[in-house]
C-alpha cells in the first residue's frame, strides 16, 4: 500500500510526521507499506538521510512548495493553493499514484479538499468527518463531527450506514451497534431531526440499529457506532476533551499537594502514564472520511509520534480494505442512496 | 424561609431526602430556614422524632400520598396526580405557604408541574433547566438541558439573560461572561440556530455576551454561562459525565493493578478523594428552574446527603433574592420580552 502523507500539516510539520511516520514504514505487520511524503522537498529530504537502505527505497518525495495554515478559510484553502502539500497529495490519490492519503492538517481543509479533488462515493449525499474513539472495552465511533452541522434525515442513515461498513472492515467490529444521540433513550426523545431519523434507522436493512442513547454512553464501549449531527458530535466531542482534561488536571494538582503525595505519585507513575494511554483518543492517530471516493484520513491536529504512526498505519489497512467501493455496495444494498443532485 | 422539600422525589425517598435536609437546617449559616416536608405522612414523622427540640420547631409536614414516578410521562404526572408531593409542593409555593420549592424527582415533571400551578415569570417565553457545574475556577451554569429541545433563537437570549440574574444574585458571579455553545470559537462557527442567536445576543444589553464557544470550555471556568438548545446542553452534559466516569474507571482498575499500586492508591486517597469532590457537579446540589414563576430547584436524581443539604440551602437563597421578580425586571429591562401567546 502506498501512503501519500502531508509532510506539512498539523501543528508540527516534517520534523515530527516524517519521523513518526518511518515508525509505521518499520512496523514488520506492514511490509507492503510504502510511504509518500507530500511537502517541500528541502524540509523532507535532510529527514531521510539516515534511513537504512532497504528501508529508503519504500520512501519517496513529491514536492509542493505552498503550505495550508490551520486560519486558511477550510473551503478554499486546497482549490486557491494547488501547489500545497493537501492538494498534492489527493491529486496522488485521484491519479491511482496513492492508495491512501493521510493528512494531520485543518481537517475541513482536507474534507473541502477530498470533495473536490476525489469526489464523493457514488450514492453517497455527503461525506462524514468520524472520530474514533477508545472506549471502556474497546473502540467506537462518532459521526459527523461538522462537516454537516444541520443535516438531513437521510445523511444520518448513511452516515450509519457508511460507519458501518468502515466499522467491519477495517475495525474489525463485527455486526455493530448503532445508536442515535439523543438527549434520553426512550424513542419519542430527541430533538426534531432526531425524531425524523429514528424511524428512518430503525427501517433500513442492514445496519444493527439500537435506538436512542445518551452521551454518557460514547465511551462505555457498549455500543460501537454513534450518529448524529456535526453540530452535537462536535459538542459532545470537545465536551469529552474538556472533561479528562479538567480531571487530569485537577488529579494532578490534588497528587502534588505535599512532599509526601509527590512521592507516591511518583510510584504510581506508570498507573497514571497507563490511564492516559487508555483513554488519550489521539493515540488512535487516525479517523476517515467516510464517503469520499478515496482512503483519506485524517490525523488530530496534536498528534505525535504514536498518533502519527497509527494513522499511517490505519491510512494503509483502509486503502488495503477498499473501502469506498464497500461503502458504494452497502449503500446500494440498503435502498438509501442520495440524489446527488440535491 | 421557608422551603417546601419533596421528600418522595430521586432514587433514594424519604429516607435520604429528610436527614439530607436536616443537615442545612442545622447550619448555622442558615438560622432562618424552616422546612416543610411534602409526602407520606407516615414515612416522613418517623425520621423526625429524634430531632432537638429547638430545630424541629423549624420544621412542618404536609401529606402527600400519591408518588410521581420517573417512569411517569413529564407533561401530565403533576397534573394527574394531585395529591403527590410534587403537585401539593408547587401548591405551597404558589398559595405562599412556602417561599421555594426544592425537588430531587423527575426534573421533566418538576418543570410541567411547576410550569401548570405556578406558571412563567411574566415576559418569559419558555423557562430552562439548567445545570451549575463545578469548574477548575469556580462555577459556570449550562442551559438549556433539555426543557426545549428545539427551541427559537430569542428563547436563548431569554436563557442569557436569566442566567445573567441567577449568577449575579445567587451565584455571586458579578458580570458573568455569556458565551454560545458552538462547533467552534470563530462567528461564522455554528448551526442554522447559533447562526441566528449569535448576532441578538450581540445585540442585547445587560449581559456581558463573549462569542461561541467550544465543549472544552465548560468546566475551565474562564466563562460563567453556557447557552445552548436543550438537545445539545443535554448531550454535551452527559458526554461530560461519561467521560470522567470513564476516566474514573480505568484509573481505578490501574491503581489497583498489584499489591504495591494497590497500597500506594490507599495512601493517595484523600487525594483521589478531593479529586472527586472538586469536579463532582452532584455535590453542588441543585440547579433552578429558570423563568418558572417561584423558586423552584431541583436536585440532581442521584443526589445523596451532601447534595441534598445543598440543594436545601441553593432553595434558601434562591427564594431570598427573590429571582423571578428580578428576572422579570431583567427581561423588561433589556427589551427581549416574549409575546407570550406565541
Amino acid at each position: 500500500m502506498r501512503v501519500a502523507v502531508d509532510a506539512m500539516g498539523g501543528d508540527f510539520g516534517p520534523a515530527v510526521i516524517v519521523p513518526s511516520s518511518l515508525i509505521a514504514l518499520a512496523d514488520p505487520e506492514y511490509p507492503d507499506l510504502s510511504i509518500v511524503f507530500v511537502g517541500q522537498h528541502d524540509k523532507i529530504e535532510p529527514l531521510l538521510s539516515r534511513m537504512a537502505e532497504d528501508q529508503r527505497r519504500r520512501v519517496h518525495v513529491v514536492d509542493a512548495p505552498d503550505e495550508v495554515a490551520m486560519s486558511d478559510a477550510a473551503a478554499r484553502a486546497v482549490r486557491s493553493k494547488p501547489k500545497s502539500s493537501m492538494a498534492v497529495g489527493l491529486q496522488l490519490l485521484k491519479t491511482g499514484e496513492a492508495d491512501a492519503f493521510m493528512s494531520a492538517g485543518h481537517s475541513g481543509a482536507v474534507m473541502a479538499g477530498a470533495l473536490g479533488i476525489i469526489g464523493r462515493v457514488p450514492g453517497v449525499a455527503r461525506p462524514a468527518l468520524v472520530t474514533v474513539l477508545p472506549t471502556l472495552k474497546g473502540r467506537s465511533m462518532l459521526l459527523d463531527l461538522g462537516a454537516v452541522t444541520d443535516p438531513k434525515p437521510r445523511f444520518l442513515v448513511q452516515y450509519a450506514i457508511m460507519a458501518t461498513t468502515y466499522a467491519t472492515h477495517v475495525l474489525g467490529l463485527p455486526n455493530p451497534k448503532v445508536a442515535l444521540l439523543s438527549n434520553g433513550e426512550e424513542p419519542s426523545k430527541g430533538n426534531l431531526l432526531v425524531q425524523e431519523v429514528f424511524p428512518l434507522l430503525a427501517a433500513t436493512p442492514g445496519i444493527n440499529f439500537v435506538g436512542n442513547t445518551e452521551g454518557k454512553e460514547l465511551l462505555r464501549g457498549d455500543i460501537e457506532i454513534f450518529v448524529t449531527d456535526g453540530f452535537t458530535g462536535n459538542v459532545a466531542l470537545k465536551s469529552m476533551e474538556g472533561a479528562v482534561s479538567a480531571l487530569t488536571q485537577v488529579l494532578r494538582e490534588e497528587v502534588t499537594k505535599g512532599i509526601v503525595r509527590k512521592a507516591l505519585a511518583l510510584m504510581l507513575r506508570p498507573a497514571l502514564r497507563e490511564v492516559r494511554l487508555r483513554l488519550d483518543y489521539e493515540e488512535i492517530g487516525g479517523a476517515p472520511l467516510l464517503g469520499v471516493n478515496g482512503a483519506v484520513i485524517v490525523g488530530h491536529g496534536r498528534s505525535r509520534e504514536r498518533a502519527i504512526a497509527n494513522a499511517v498505519r490505519v491510512a494503509s489497512r483502509t486503502a488495503s480494505q477498499n473501502i469506498p467501493a464497500e461503502i458504494a455496495r452497502s449503500i446500494q444494498a440498503s435502498g438509501a442512496i442520495a440524489d446527488v443532485t440535491v
